[in-house]
């Protein structure tokens, strides 16, 4: 961050007066501007005991499977977030039955939240942002292609609790790779 | 949003290629400025039955009562920012337990996260954006007096989940009062 959004001055980096933290704080107007983290929120949405897997059209990444997912949006909640990234991502529509994960990522300033759904009626496709959409059963998911740590972690909890019998929710923190 | 943080020239709004949301986009560098919801997080912290709360000496809500929570910083996970924020406005060690509630609040584009914990000690006091801090039974909890309504929704059902044994995890959205 070079420039203050309000005034367009140059900001600098210093603690503000009560604060704990080094912000960029405008030169000229004083305006503090905060950095905080960004929500990415997805779904795990089955259909006939399938998951839901699209591949990246884009980079980060391009060319690996992940599970719906993507930058929450002002003016939404949480699982709306999880169902526009799965109309989005795999034309599919979805019911949201609960918040399964909870994925800390420090070192990039991210919370990933995955949810649990199921296919409103099988139907699905790849958006403009995946090269193609599947299901996968449990067997068939391709590990060494997944896209992001967040993804795999998520999915052996969800499939672990499914042969289990009882879907709990599960709190991560990733660590550098 | 008036000015691009990286090149100080002013920004339009316009909905990018590709993209399905209006964006501040720099009319200069072409820079796209993406505004998100924040995370907001607190700490529900228990010491023999009874519930730390702090009084605000800050706006908005100056003189009334909350749970211990602000806004998640980069580079910290969501219960370290539980621990934190505990430790900063009532000068509490607490350990964190679970994730107990989220509670989404689209028309002001924030999501508000508490975990239940227990203090550490015992101690407590005022941190520097607060004007007192005290224990509260779930009898003496003003309710008339709280800050939020997240903060009141999310004790509720603590102490409906404390009655009845179990703690679950509980998903809200408050509409605009």
């Amino acid at each position: 961050m070079n420039y203050c959004t309000r005034c367009g001055a140059k900001v600098e980096l210093r603690i503000p007066d009560g604060d704990t933290h080094l912000r960029h704080v405008c030169a000229q107007c004083g305006e503090i501007h905060y950095l905080n983290p960004k929500l990415v929120i997805g779904c795990i949405a089955e259909w006939q005991g399938r998951i839901l897997l699209c591949r990246r059209a884009i980079e980060p990444r391009h060319g690996f499977w992940t599970l719906p997912a993507g930058f929450m949006e002002n003016g939404e909640s949480t699982a709306e977030a999880a169902m526009r990234e799965t109309r989005e991502e795999a034309c599919a529509g979805v019911a949201i039955e609960a918040l399964f994960a909870l994925v800390n990522i420090p070192h990039i300033s991210q919370v990933h939240l995955f949810y649990r759904g199921r296919l409103l009626d099988g139907a699905f496709g790849a958006g403009e942002e995946s090269l193609e959409a599947s299901l996968f059963s449990e067997e068939s998911i391709p590990w060494d292609a997944l896209a992001f740590r967040s993804v795999a972690l998520s999915l052996r909890a969800y499939f672990d609790d499914r042969r289990n019998g009882q879907f709990g929710f599960h709190e991560n923190s990733l660590l550098p790779p």
